[in-house]
Parts: structure tokens; C-alpha cells; sequence
């Protein structure tokens, strides 16, 4: 299907074009009796949000419905639809363009496939909005997922020349880190690759220019034991879900590339037992062996290109006369959606891994079913 | 599913351990009448095979059945099975180890998941071995896409500090290029890199070690208009399968990870008309927009981890007495397995390509069908 | 999943109960360039709504709204989400009665499979009500059947023991019998069955008492090679639609429980040429054989059972207690469903038959895609 | 697809031609540690093994080869493919008759569905052979459903004029029945019934005639909150499975088409307090309110038709010259196969209710897995 992701345990129907009445997601699979933190959903799309010189004008509230699923409180088992008015549209900007191919967009490859009667305006269906609604399913599955102690947190690790520190080996200030990032808008450990980046976006902002970067993202107490041999590994699910976010161009886990430099002898996980839990003392396999988590931290790295909206003048054609032709893009664009794009990845993997953790996390067998089912006694 | 493939239009069941009776896949969703290429068939799995000194010992016929779907030389259009016998078990080899966890192999996730209950036996159903009948449903796929002008080829583009040269602009070069590789069993285009490579491998092997490399693959002729935005990209849907590949770590599509060194005016791929046709000056985004194909080539990069199976002793753990361990592996690996990984990556990708260009290509009304109905008038 | 249809083609996601906010449907994959007939998706809600003494008094004006997928006039080819807001909700109705399980209704299965989180109100997710958006989602996929001629028509085959008179054989007759049923709010073929079976359900209304009864469906100008052997058989798809609807219990496909009557010999439909066209003298297999349409026409019932909620006293249980109460229901219900249950039925015909027929009639390349393709040149 | 069968938890993938090399399904979603009861399965396929005059001459051992999925007496938890070979094919007798199109067979449809190119000796992929392994594929799920008590069984409720007497109310009495028709090859409560209905049917055969009948099935200890609202409806998933079945053109829960003769008054069951168990008085609903089990038995009657391959010269077609012809058909064939249907039904109803009841039976977390984990300790 075009946007439906058919998990083994959930599933999500994600709708709505950038300039249409609403965007939204269908999510069925959930279990009664989760206490949503719609708190927290708004947390998490506040992340998302564009905010500042580095970020689009275009403000939209973002407030979400939940028409369906939800009941007093808690969801009730049955799907749930979560709805995102549009408000701040400005249309009239792509009337003049319609027909002027925006490089590196999905206007070409869009017209081929629907012959004309995509909504082309803001990108239609493939506008990076649509993602909004991914994250408000995000944030209820690491709900679910923080229920068993397991956290996701992302940084941006590279922009052009400009790396961030790395994760830490140790526990305590991986956790510090990691509750740091997900408290900030702009994920970066160092202060100072912080401002370094911040610099060449707003820098890239002035040129009218766009720049891309390169996501880090941890997961930590994810158990033994969940994932799949081939067709359902980790990595398959995972990067099924990061590869749909618009921009996402790459996905390594652990060393990833950098495998291509080592022997086998550098490169394996040497087990050890250490307190009496089994771990390993590298971790360049991202917690990963045959598709199946081994209790490490599972690492991934996300290459994010550059918005491809950019106010320079570009070469490109025009689809109606199919002639080559100029193009200035007009409207509010974003010079870096790396930084916004974070919390669409941490979204992707708290589906991901809630679906692949569903039986060893006991999902369908809450506690909070026990004391439920008393409410009814 | 641990090990069915659902895509849109075909479904593939693999299954079968290393030292199970036999090995094989159900394939769904074939269309009638089409004159299978057995002999194509076999072609792809000599790919496969291990070969020389850079490859195990363990030598298979990989001689298959087709038991289902198959009748006077055409697809019926029900269920296709194929299996392949295992001929070459040298069980005895694990049972001394069964309980010591081979670094970065599966053993340790797979007791964690499965309990005890697998089969343990030279990596059971996590063994590369599984890999073969994806070869021949992938043999089959690609008959289908050669039909199109379709054509896959790749190259392990680096080994350590080898590289080999990249793939030609030139169409005619490139087509060569594509040849060469598809007639080779060690997939390089450099005569002096396949060399330097070889020695690598085979210096390794000497030393009980192993190395991996970075496969790149190129799809030429893919029409523009196929894919999907979002979950049902063509990177979602070529990421998830070649992540189903053990070894596997890393996919990049395009300029992937180098994304992140560009301006958004660097990396944008510009439209421009070709005699006639819609093209782009560039190919950074590697023929793919919006999840959807321009046209041009479909280029991807697949990190290979060195294979794990290295004869030198490592540290590792006791599963029954959870103790600290050494291991020193016996039986019979290869220091090397990206040039036989190679095919099983072109496989996932007609894989991937014939599913997701199902209607656009027509699949469902081959030319065929029209001669054939006639066979009963 | 709860509540989602995977078809091969398409895929719906049904949300929503019965006094929450909105009620609803995500379509997902359905080609671009439908022109969509609104009004023909407000004909078709006409048929499901109360009217009159035979119908609850609970009137909704069902007005819905097109979120998504849905540009000029045209299906864009992205998921089409459809809402249909909730207006006359009387909540207060249900509270009293929370914990009293009303016999035959959902209300105890709901309780033990969500523990007391489900919306209880008004049947919640279970309610008829949600079958609105399944009917505007069905009037969508029959005007693609009609694109091809295809036709769907029911009536109300008997109630108790009055008797609707049968479909013709002779196709003039038949198609004028399914115009007059697709116009007709109550369908009824002869007047004087219509007449008996109305005095049946007013009168069952004035008792405080419900009647079901048995829908007759037929389906003409299916072409032959539509559906699969096994477990995507015509039956099987339409059966686990049909069965979706609340209140179905039984389904039979021509003969149906009739063939336990014959033998072999009288139930064989034999094949005949009949003006060049392969036919068959009788159509005691509904123009199914071995899963597939053999081009005659599909015909099946469908047994609907009497209206649970009826106002007489009854003894039931309080789920709190655990102790047997009585309880009379209270609120605005139906002496009788199945006239509205029609166009549900429909519905998921043309739901199931799209997506069964979908390549056979090339749904996927459709002919308004060609002249479509040129408002882009 | 064709063949494939995807539930929420489980894969079946169904193969093989009646006159191929094998015949065989994979079945995919097991939990490890299942220890595999082989003689249960051959008790299975014993039931639908041909025997006597009331069945085809064509005798086949049956013998299955378990080729992966399954190790040292226990599931693996990876796919397990069970292939059953075929040994008594006479392809000879249907090459003569190629083109004349059996009536009521699937051999028309199948020619306009795969051009001509379908196996067609023997009904190809259509025979009722291809049943026999989602017999053995049931045996395994019943053998898990028994771990929880539940039972299932069927007896021949009708053929023609004949009825067997019905299930008890008693429990006691009941289990005795479903006791004994589970140990019986002709499933017949009444052993008069059994007479008549054998005679019928060996009459039938003297004059190369054929009989049809209904089954009734029941299914006793499921839970209550099996089962979903609309689309996984338990109506809707066992009947989806049951109409896979050839020659099933009905299916009906409790009442059935008999709801049409009632009053909502008579139609309801009441919810009763009995022995602190919650109950119904009656169970014209067989168990299911709202899709969803409430715990009272799960009843169904499926219609069978005569078997269409009967001795008497019929009229048909010819498919090659598309001119009316004759038809007697020659080979060995059932004059009932009701009998020898009742163990695929109660296959197709295990396989649908383990898959329901997955979460709630705990099916992903038996108690064999920790004693197993003991094993690797």
C-alpha cells in the first residue's frame, strides 16, 4: 500500500496533504488501557516544530484530535485516529509553479505516478508535514516502550565538517546525555558543535542555501531476544521505517560502513559475562546478531539530506511543455530539517521496536489490565 | 513473520536450516505462463557457491527441485516451491560447541529467542545457506525484469583501502560494465583491484581471519513512476530486504552518508530534457524522489561485515554454565563472503524492483499471456 | 488487526464508535483520477439511515468530509480519509446501564476482551453506526464496478415467512428488478411482500420486539477469471466481509445448505455455448467454481438476525456484581435492521469484488489515466 | 496471493498440484518448543484418506516429511515446511479430456483465470488433495489448542433427507460425542444415521452419482474475549477458512439462516450467573457476540456439495473448439466426500481459532518455554 505500515502486531494508516483540510493517522493494534500522556504527544511534536532562523515560517499549531480510541482517559482498543488540522496554508504560492519540476523534490517522480492528479500543493502527500502525525504515534509507542525502562534518544553526530561528541561507554552519563537530547530542541551534545552547526544553517539560511547531516540514535535496555532471522530483523524493520522519512538517504547500524575496513578479528563482539548479564565487550554489531537484539545498546546512524528547497535560482524543466526551464522556489522552507527530523527518527524506532518487542515485552498483557479489569468489578 | 516476505504483489516463504534435510521457498503470486530459465536459475546460484581458497570448503550441489507451480516448462500462477537438498552436514563439528556463543553469529540471540529449541547446527535457519533459495526466487524475479530492459549488476566497490573503479557514465561503457560483472564469480570491474582483493581474502584465510567490503549495485532502465511515498518506498522496501541479508549492516542510496558534506545546491539533481526525455544532470539522489523512480539508474551501496567465523581463539561465553569461555571455531568458513553475497543482493533487488514496478511494468498482462491463451482455442 | 481489511489492492481502516467525536474510514490504494461521484456516496448513506416507524429515531444527517486523497474533483492516488461526524448522540442513555449486559449484544464480550476500557456507549466500536463509512467507502469501489458494468443489487428475500419473489432468469427483467431495488429505500421486489413485511416490523415495533430476516445479493457482468483457489476464493473474501457486518450469521453462495438436497447429478451446472459465450445452463454454483467467477452471475445470502435491542424486559447479568439482574433497555432502536443492512451488504460486495477483480479489470490503469495524463502536457 | 493464508500471528503458504511431484505447505509463526505430536498428525490424515466404497480408488500414503522448522522432537520456532510427495498419479486419464471442461470443476474457471497454462490433471492445484496438508498444518494447532482444553468436532448433520441426531446440552454426554466422532472415520452421532447416509451414498456410487450434506462443527472451552470486532470478527475468520475449502458453499453460526423465523425476543440469549461461571440460557449465537467469544460453545454448519465428478455423461463444453460437447468422465473419484471434509473443516476452524486466541491463550509464552530455557542451562 502507499502509506500504510502493516507491523506484526500494529498497524498505521497515514493520510492528509500539506494543504488539505487535515493530516492525520489511523492506528490499530493498541491495546485498552494505556493512560495516554497527550502531554507528552505534545512534547514530542513540539520537536518537530519549526522554530527559529534555521526552520520554515510557516507556524502551524499542530493541535491534534483524537476522534476515536480514546475514552476516558485510556485508549480503548479499538483504532485510533488522530487528526492535525491544517491552518497556515499558503496555496496561491504553487498555483505559478505547478508545472516547474523542483529538483530533488518528488514533483517529477509524482506526476509520473499519478498522472496529474496529485496534490501537488507544498508537496502534497509527500510533504515532510505528513511526518507530524507519525510522530503522535511515536510518542504513544515509546510510552509504551518507556514502560520497560527502554529510552531512544538521537543527536545530530555530523553536519558537514562539524561532528558532535560521541555517546558515552558509560551508563550513567549515556542517561545524563540522553535525557539532555530529548529535552532540547536542537540535539547536540557539545555546546559548542551546537553552535558550529547552528552558525552554518543560519549561514546556509542567508545564502539561501540548505545544508543535510548525519543522526545518531541510541537505544538502551531493549532485552535479549526480540527480532527475527531474515525477512523481520531488526535492521529490515527499522530501516523500513527510517527509509520512508523524506530526506533519509542512509542507514548503518554499529560500524555499519566502517566494517568494510576491519578484519573479522577486529571486528566481532567478544561475549562476556559481567555481573552475572551476559554483554559484550565491543558493541560494533549495534546490539544486533542475526536480525535478533543481544541486551546492548542498539546504535544506528540516519544520513539526512539537504532540504531541497533552496532559493537559488536552479535549472530544471517544465513538465507541461517539456522544455527545460529556470526555477526560483518561492514560500517558507527550511534551511536544515535535520534538527527536526531527530524526533521523526525516534518516532519511527519506538514503532519499530514496540512492534518487535510486542510478545517479549508482553504487550498485549499489560499490568495495567489486571487493575483495569477490576475497574468493571 | 520471522521469514515471509509480503510484499504488494508476490509473497516468499523461505525456510530451512544448514543442516535440516532441506532448504528452500514457497513463492506466491507468479504470474501464469511464464517460460522459466532454469538454466538462468542455475547460473545465479554458481554466484553463490563457494569457490577457491577465498570461500568454505563445504561444497553443495545447490541442485534444486521446483515441487509446485510448475508444469510444461511455464508458471502455472499458483504457488511455486523450490527446494535444495542438503547434502554436505558436517554436524558433528557443533555439538562439542553447541553451548559456546560464537562472537557477532547468531547463537546467542537465537537461545535467547528460541529457548534452546533451534537448530544450532551450523547456524541453523541463520546460516548464509538460507540465502540460496533467495537466489533462485531472485533468478526468476530478474527473468521478469529482463523482459523490461531491466538490468541489475554489482561490484564490491571497496575492500578495505581497494577500491575498485566506479561504474561509467557512459551508457555503453556501463552496459559492458554490467556484463562483465554478471559473467564473473569475483564481481570487479579493476583487474588489478579483483587482484589485490583476492590476495586480501586469501592472506586472511592464511591468517585465520576474515575481511568484508562495501557492495555497490546499479539498476539500469528502471522506468520512472514506480514506488511509493513513505512506508512503501523504494528505499524501504529495498533497505528492509537487503537487510534481511546476514552480514548486512549498512545501505546507502545515491551520495548516502555524503549527503551530509554537501549544500542543498550542491546535492539538488537538476531536471533537464535529453533528446526527448526527462533526465537529470546529476544522480545524487540515485534515480529515486519522494520514494519514487525518475528514471534514472537506481545506484545503492550495501555494507558487508567481515564473516564471523574466524579460526583464531576469542573470547566468548558458556550459555549452560554462563562462565567466561575461549572458542577457537572449527568446521569448515569463509574468510570472505561478499563476492558470494553479491548475488543475493542483486536477488533481493529484482526482488524489491519486480514488486514494486508490478503495475506499472504490467506484470499481471505479459505479452505471454496473449500467445498462451490461444495454446487452448 | 482489529479492524482493518488488507485487501491485495486495497486497504481499509475502520474507525470510530458510535458516540465519540467521529466516525470514519482511511482508503488506502486507490488509483489517482477517479472523478468521485459525491452524490452518488450520499445516495448510497440515504439507504443506510433510519427512516420512518421500522427505524430507530436516532437521526444523524451523516454529512461526511474528505480529508485526504481527494483534489479537484479527482482521487489523488494518497490514502482517502473520510469522516463522518457524530451529532446526536444521547450518552446519558448509557450510563445507568453500564455494568447491565444487554443479551446478544456486544457489551459482555466487550468488557472481557477490553477490560472496561471500551467505550460503552451505545455499543461503541460495535455499533451499526460504524458501518456508515464502510458504505461511503463500498459506493467508491462500485462506481469503479460500474466503470466495467458490473452491478449489485439486494432485496430482502424473506422475512419470517413472507416471502420476496426470486430474481429472473431473463437478464431484461433482471436488470429492470435491480434499478427498482438500487432506487428503493426498503427492497422489496413484489409490493405485496413489501407491504406484509413492514406491517411485520412496525408491528414487532409496537411489541418492543425485533425481526431479522435474509438478504438475497446478486452481482451481474462479473467477467470470468476473477478470484483464487483456496483461501483468496471468491467465497472466501466476500463470506469474511459479510461476516464484518454485526448481526450476519450466516452466509451460502447459490444452493448453499440446498446442495445437502441433491445429488451430484442435479446440482452440476453444465457449460453450453450460447452465442458464442460460454455459459451455463443452470447457476447452482452462484458462477463460482473452484473460487473463481466463470462469468455467470455471483449470487448469495446473507442471514440477518433480529435486532438485539428490543424493549421488552430481560434477564441478563450486572457485570460488576456478577449477580443475574433484569434489565429494559431504554434509548432509540431498531424493530428491524435488515433493510438497512442492504447497502452494507452491498458495500462489502463491491469492496471484495474490486479488489478480487482489481487486475482483471485493470484497475490499475485506468482509462481516464491517459486523458488525465495530458492535463500535465 | 493464491495460497498464502496470512492470520495476525500465523503463515500458512499452501503448494503442490494433485499430479505434481509434491504436494506441502510452510507454515510460518510457530513458537520453539512445541513438541510435535507425529502420530496425532497421521491420526489426522488418516480421517481424510479415501476408504471404502464411498470414496475414490486412488490411494495415497500420505507420508509427510517434515523438512525444517523442527529439531530433536521440538519446533524450532523458524518456518516449518511439511511436504507430503505423491505416489498414485494416473495423469493419463486427463489428458484425453484436456479440453472438455468438467461441470461444477474449477477447470473453466481456471483456463480463463491462468491461459491455459494451470496443471490440470487431476483439478491441478484445485484437488481436494491439496488439502491434506492443511490437515497436518491443524494437527499442530489443535495439539496446541488442546493444551488449553479446547476441543473441537464434527459429525455429518444432514445428507439429503437423512439427519443425525444433534449435540447434547449435557456436557458430559457431549464430550462423549465429540469423543467418539473424533475416533471415528464416518463422523455420525446416530449409528442408524450412519447407516442410511452410507447406503445413500453407496448407491449413489452404484449409479455413478455423487452426494453433498451439511456439517455441523463445535468447538467447546474457548474463552470469552476471543475474536474482534468487523473485520477479524470470528464469523469472519473462520468462515474466510472454511470457504477456502472446495466444495463448501455455506456457512452459518448457531442459528444461522433460522434467525430469519424469530423475534429479537426469542433470538436473544440471556446472560445467566451459573456456578459463578457467567452462561447464556440458550446459545442461538454460538458463542459469539460482536465478533468476540463470550465463552458458551462456538457452533457452525458448513455446506458441502455433491462432489461434481460423477460417471454420468454430462453436458459441457469444449474449451479448445468452443462448441458444445459431452462429457463421461474416467479416473477415481468420491461419490461422497463429506465424510473425508470434516477433518479439514476441524483443521481450518483450529487454525482460526489458534490464531484468534493467540494473546489471550498466551500462545507466544507457553509454559514449555522455561522448562525448555532449562535445557540450555
Amino acid at each position: 500500500m502507499n502509506s500504510t505500515f502493516l507491523g506484526q502486531h500494529i498497524s498505521l494508516s497515514l493520510f492528509g496533504e500539506s494543504h488539505g483540510p487535515s493530516i492525520g493517522i489511523t492506528f490499530d493494534g493498541l491495546p485498552a488501557g494505556i493512560p495516554l500522556d497527550l502531554d507528552g504527544i505534545r512534547t514530542q511534536l513540539e520537536k518537530r516544530k519549526p522554530k527559529g532562523k534555521i526552520s520554515t515560517a510557516r507556524q502551524e499549531a499542530d493541535e491534534f484530535e483524537i476522534v476515536s480510541g480514546f475514552f476516558n482517559g485510556f485508549t480503548t482498543g479499538t483504532p485510533l485516529c488522530l487528526l492535525i488540522r491544517n491552518t497556515s496554508q499558503h496555496s496561491r504560492d504553487y498555483e505559478k509553479t505547478k508545472f516547474l519540476m523542483r529538483p530533488s523534490h518528488a514533483d517529477y517522480t509524482a506526476f509520473e505516478k499519478y498522472h496529474g492528479f496529485q496534490d501537488y500543493r507544498g508537496g502534497g502527500h509527500f510533504s515532510g508535514r505528513v511526518t507530524a502525525p507519525v510522530v503522535a504515534a511515536g510518542a504513544i509507542c515509546m510510552q509504551l516502550l518507556h514502560e520497560h525502562g527502554i529510552r531512544i534518544a538521537s543527536h545530530i553526530a555530523r553536519c558537514q565538517d562539524i561532528c558532535d561528541i560521541p555517546f558515552s561507554n558509560t551508563p550513567d552519563i549515556l542517561e545524563t546525555q540522553m535525557q539532555h537530547l530529548n529535552q532540547s530542541y536542537f540535539p547536540v551534545l557539545s555546546e559548542e558543535a551546537a553552535r558550529d552547526m547552528t552558525a552554518l544553517m543560519e549561514n546556509a539560511h542567508a545564502k539561501g542555501d540548505s545544508v543535510g547531516g548525519v543522526l545518531e540514535t541510541i537505544v538502551t535496555n531493549l532485552p535479549a531476544g526480540i527480532g527475527n532471522p531474515f525477512f523481520d530483523s531488526i535492521e529490515s524493520i527499522l530501516s523500513h521505517l527510517l527509509f520512508s522519512i523524506p530526506a533519509v538517504k542512509g542507514v548503518e547500524f554499529g560500524l555499519g560502513f566502517g566494517f568494510a575496513d576491519l578484519y573479522g578479528s577486529e571486528a566481532n563482539d567478544p561475549f562476556r559475562m559481567e555481573g552475572g548479564k551476559v554483554t559484550t565487550s565491543t558493541n560494533h554489531n549495534a546490539g544486533i546478531n542475526g536480525g535478533i537484539s543481544n541486551g546492548m545498546p542498539i546504535i544506528f546512524r540516519t544520513a539526512v539530506k539537504p532540504t531541497p528547497s533552496i532559493y537559488q535560482q536552479q535549472e530544471t524543466i517544465d513538465y507541461q511543455s517539456k522544455q527545460n526551464a529556470s526555477l526560483t522556489i518561492q514560500g517558507r522552507h527550511d534551511p536544515a530539517i535535520i534538527h527536526r527530523a531527530r524526533v521523526v527518527v525516534d518516532s519511527m524506532a519506538a514503532i519499530a521496536l514496540l512492534d518487535l518487542g510486542w510478545d517479549v515485552l508482553g504487550i498485549a498483557h499489560r499490568q495495567s489490565f489486571r487493575s483495569s479489569h477490576e475497574r468493571g468489578r
